[in-house]
């Protein structure tokens, strides 16, 4: 009986020019669906999990339209509801080596970000479900956004369901009163896993110490928020846009685990790297006893990622044991 | 040496389905950019007229693409202003013979929505002009572009520039507290062109008489606003979306004048073609003696503008005039 | 609360040169999958219903991938089942005016064609159907689709469930040994509804007169099968593969209905649209009381496919109504 | 055994927008070949028939290409030639109802028109030939490639093949010293079949009366050539860029023989239609006795061409015959 | 005047989803044709020799598509034969670095699987040949495959013609009946050269031992079937699916010679670069007498088609030399 | 007040095969627009600056396409001549690693080509400009090419305007009768900046030793034309089309400067480069002080543009800066 994950997040539209051209060069925009809650439960979904994602569209053509790659990618929308006129954007024109890729937002007024706390009802979203994964995004999109979030957050812990974090936010993206140091901690003191990173951990909380001591800051956010079992990292290079390199990193209150640094040489597209190693980060705790295996099986699915296009990671799981175990030579497979 | 004609409302990014593809269909959108009223800026630029157009974009990489787009075709956009970080958009969906063309705009929040009545030197912009032309879409956006729009006006006709308006708007698209009813008539009193049609002039100002009068609504109209010198619409009969017939139709005070009808057998792109028939009247207002073979040349524009992709209508001087003189042959040029 | 149809069939990879190229000349294809019976369930889920179908797919990506085609356009997946490894396909090069489309179909050793009767639980499958559709292409693809059509056809008359098959065959599509002669009267039997022409009742059973006299030949298939309660067909007239006319025709027992004849002047895919017309009956005979609403229903429906790329109707509950009530103008809908 | 025709011209490289942009929207340029003889030879090599074409291509890897062209559309091309630099190319431009296709050439200085007339050896490369066809575009290109077709139209008389010219040719077109009312009559003196119009009879030689009388045209024709056996035209009557009719019209020597007229409503791709009229003509008159069977299957080739894109006639013997035949429906063939 | 070589095998379409997509993100596959034995024949058309291919194709407009493909890619196609339905199919998805490339075979049923041996006239088809070329696929295939090629084996080996065969074949390919043990060891013991691998000849043969020791299972091989004149292989290095590293490797029989490492340092199409070095090979034994020079243009043709998007390596003779020669720069050609 | 500069050459159509196709395979050729001396102007454009580019279009359709080209990428297009009938074209087929980019160049008998000194006048079109350019590529096309070329350089001069040469040029592009010996001379002495390469200074000037040795060519190309005031090179090492390493150099009268390697791993068009370098050196020494901050400004712009497809660097200041200042990474900008 395969496991079952909820997320929490707002999906946006995302188009891109093709290829490698600047957005004055497009005469079109490639089209897919993103955000980082959906782009974790599709990620399962691949692994085989079951997985929902929660959701607001607009009440048109395009919320239809977005409601339908999700299912087309296996997941449950049953709990995504509508309302409203604009769906979320992203715009991304893809770089190479130097030439960084360029995301602009278009999130303000969404459909989403008008979403208010009681139109979901969690308890019966969440009541076979095995997991909960939230991000740092959605509480800084709104304050409709933030206090659904903490109800989910809330239910889940209530319901004895399992919660993730990935907490990683930016001071710029909190535009509406609220900041980050104010919202996030009560969202983390009910999770049992929070991915986030050294720098997370000083800027949220005003924990750790500078320089790349990931470890002490992860020990001293588990001593402040005893719920915790888990912090998870990564450390990522970045050589160029086309070039990058990732490992895994751990701190379960015991030990702190590192995986081998995985490098990924020719980069095909960067987005969403980061919620296909959450993703494989609750697979890997669902699935494995051990937690380095499941970190590897993260660093693993998040290095695939970087060679798939779209937000998503359309990996099956054989692909991530396979790279998990140390097979790097991508040869064909007949 | 041209007449130079300047314009000012919204630019949106368009966005579509390749083909007759429905939304949920594409994995890519075709993208161009269009307005009413840069429609008509950029229509009498390929006529062989200077034009700029008066606009406000989001100062992000979206909004120099959409400035390059203007320049591509031909329009002056040095007075083009930048702010804010949301574009304009509307996503179009083509249809074919019994199943409509279905569009859906996202217009709220955006750039040009936030413009405010001081942010353009009229006298600078309209100094060497010939022309002004506005539409009724730009009173109904904001309270800004409102009143951006009749200083527009206001300051065109003190500087005795002609001004037109293609007045047609719809009661639901004013949202920000005024009805049509209370902004239009102060800029329709300044204009020396009005375009619009029985049903508008019934709805707006409440004349006119029930049925296709549209010689009784113009004389009305004229009677209440006296510095009007021209009541210009036309008849479209739309058998289905890929067949259309199109009529020219003006009252000037003196003579009611109808051209013949022209038949748009296989339609390639029924957007703007609105556009073309207003730039085409202004083309030809100034560059004819005779209403109506001014008229004729409008109504030529317009039923070509239906085989061009896009919003905007890139066919020459000369096409114009060989179908205005009675050439529906289509025969190749070579 | 939505009516619920179930569907069997095999849904084929659909392989298309773009546009009007010849299969000579494409460098690409178009992919999209479809099958009569899945485009039934399709249709009908576009207008609103809860639909599944029943399908058997190789079980490898391209079987995951036309799953997630069905997924995608609203249908429950749940029934679908997976073995050996090829999926049926077929090949449509699209003609215009005097040029034919031209269809080359794969289907020999296809995992559907390998489907074998205890497979599917039907009980279980059904449990909450109201209607269940299938068509003569089933049984003429194997034995074991045959009967596992047939297990079908009795599991939902004796559960209650309203059975309608579109049971047009061409004697050439029978290649295991059985006629068409042979097995169909024992499915049509036990169906409620039936969609044929005059010449397939003529060519299956024997029955009717030469002639278009569709009436006739119903009315005598109705008293060979006494649990048919409708008989319904229709007229198509092909001018050219550009131009087709449509009418529905229904002989319920007591009258002889026909609808207006529906002009199609610009046709996009004239794949599908026998299909589109089923789930058009499907929806109007569970939506309406009256038969001549549901045929009109099933005309529009029918009409409007005509103009969607593709094998499935993917038009609006919406749509069919407009044109049903006589609007054929297709004009925009902003 | 089936017959073979030689056919000798330039082959162009021909660039045109995707669908129905303007120049000025493309991002890219679609790809084919094409040239008023060569078409000829490929519509009769899908005809059935063997072909080869002679002509001259740059020594680089456009002309290699040009030549794979060829060969993928079943020519012989071991008789084309080498040398020089450019590879001749028209622009196109596709228009649609009243807007014209527009049609840019750039041949001079390309490598066909430097060709010189001992490059080719006729008598080698005509020594199994049944047909050869040239036409009127040849000799104005340049005197090298006039003084070539006149060698190929003498040796081909003399070693006894059928010889047919579409003489078809426009004043500006000849821009190297020569009128075409010097070079072409001593072309057609020696040729079977002429295929022209009441225009170019009366332009080139001065023959026949104004007003449609091709047939009065075509018989002073034949007296001043007594080596004509039939003079062969079309009248084509262009409703529109998109809606176009045909109709064969022949002098034999003895009756004047007109085809129904047939009606292209939705037009494609117009170019080559021409060509593919005089490839349907010689494959009629090799197959057919009777000269009105021969003019209808060039009639019926010639309206099949409209609804293929590219300048070349993809359509089988079969779709041919069929539409000769009178089967306008265009109905799927599976 | 140029050798000409003939070979023998299955051509199958190969559809692969644009870029990195994966198969279930597809809207289009894009379209070429391939087969081992046939990429022979075509890499060596585009080095300058003559070549032609023999195979079966169904006889429909895919067959003479595919035939099509071949003639443009230079190759005479007169031996090739039609029958039966079905063409053998690949599908194809490209990875990235660790993401292998899957492919899935639809062959069969094909009707190239349904060749019997007396459905080619060998004498006929190599009456003027100087080598053929075989591979261990087709005698996988059927029965007839394989008795068929051994027809063709004999019949060159008997007119003293070259033979080589590129031997590598995988168990699970044999499905018919018989082993690759049991039928490949006849078709070597006619061949001249030998293209395998250590796991190659250990698999098959029995022969050599564990380890990276090509040259002893070589030396074994030629000792077993002495009419063998060189055992030719090539190590490569999977340091992922972008990155590979080339080395060929030879026993003559009298000396071990390796090549230099070639390392193609960011792939464009993996497919088709064995049958490259097998090119290369016939190429470089034909025109070269020194083995290391001919080993090393195999190598540099095999490294070059991994930058060749399709199954066929398109260089040119002065490409290879180049490389061959040392020139890895890939600087501008002007 | 941004400065201006003013650029003078051959725009051509350039026409290259999607991705990596070669011409054989290609159905469509992306079209963009480019030469040296414009795509100098138009990345200082995107840089900030003011630029407007002078050359000779073709008076149709494409030299109106490509004129829109140059307007939307930024430039002032007030002086473009219009006259006869060819625009400029190159063909690029673009390889990697070991397989070269090829490139055709088709430019006799352009519309530039024929351009004749009388035609610009060059005192209005330098009126306010702070910067000429010019290229070795232009002298090489015609005589009336090189003489108006010289009019630019000394009317610059004698207006005291900065003049830059990129004086690259090759043998075998010198046609009419004039060799780059004879021309470049009288051209390079009215320079302020000359950029250049060792072989560069020795084959046109028979200055410089062998080897890299461009300080002592500099030095000696400095003391023959002392108007000079800066010589620039780049070194350019090709590891192999994929991957190229960049490094400026300059002679400034006083010492010579290099910059830093940048590393280009993964080259997404090569084309362009040079004049990246060019526009980059202007701007830097316009902007900077400090030589080597100008040359690094050149080399970052430079390396940026092998990122960009097409002719142009489309890249921002901002851009630059950050690379210039050390930032390698291409981290996504959000």
């Amino acid at each position: 009986m395969p496991k079952k994950v909820i997320t929490f997040g707002e999906v946006m539209m995302r188009l891109s020019p093709p290829g490698y051209e600047k957005f004055a060069q497009a005469n079109s925009l490639d089209l897919v669906y993103g955000g980082g809650e959906a782009n974790v439960a599709i990620s399962c979904a691949y692994l085989g999990m079951k997985a929902a994602h929660v959701t607001r569209f607009p009440d048109n053509a395009l919320g239809k339209a977005a409601t339908q790659f999700l299912r087309k990618h296996w997941l449950s929308t049953e709990h995504v509801i509508y309302g409203d006129n604009m769906i979320g954007k992203y715009f991304l024109e893809k770089g190479a080596v130097h030439r960084s890729s360029e995301v602009i937002y278009e999130r303000e007024g969404s459909s989403f970000s008008l979403i208010k706390p009681k139109m979901i009802d969690w308890e019966n979203v969440l009541k076979d479900a095995d997991w909960f994964h939230w991000t740092g995004i959605t509480p800084a999109i709104s304050e409709g956004a933030a206090k659904t979030c903490l109800d989910a957050v809330k239910t889940a812990k209530k319901m004895g369901i399992k919660v993730s974090g990935d907490i990683n936010s930016r001071d710029n993206m909190w535009k509406y009163g609220k900041t980050m140091q104010e919202v996030i901690p009560e969202l983390v003191q009910n999770c049992d896993i929070v991915i986030t990173s050294t720098r997370g951990i000083r800027e949220m909380f005003g924990l750790g110490e500078s320089g790349d001591k990931f470890g002490v800051g992860a020990k001293q956010l588990m001593d402040t928020f005893p719920k915790i079992q888990k912090v998870v990292g990564k450390t990522r290079k970045s050589l160029s846009a086309s070039h990058q390199q990732i490992q895994g990193k751990m701190w379960n209150g015991e030990e702190y685990i590192k995986t081998k640094m995985l490098n990924i040489t020719h980069v095909i597209d960067r987005v969403g790297t980061g919620d296909a190693f959450a993703s494989g980060l609750i697979y890997g705790l669902l699935h494995y006893d051990d937690d380095l295996q499941a970190l590897n099986f993260a660093s693993a699915a998040c290095a695939l990622k970087h060679t798939v296009p779209g937000d998503v990671n359309m990996v099956s799981l054989e692909n991530v044991i396979s790279l998990m175990k140390g097979d790097t030579s991508g040869a064909i497979r007949r």
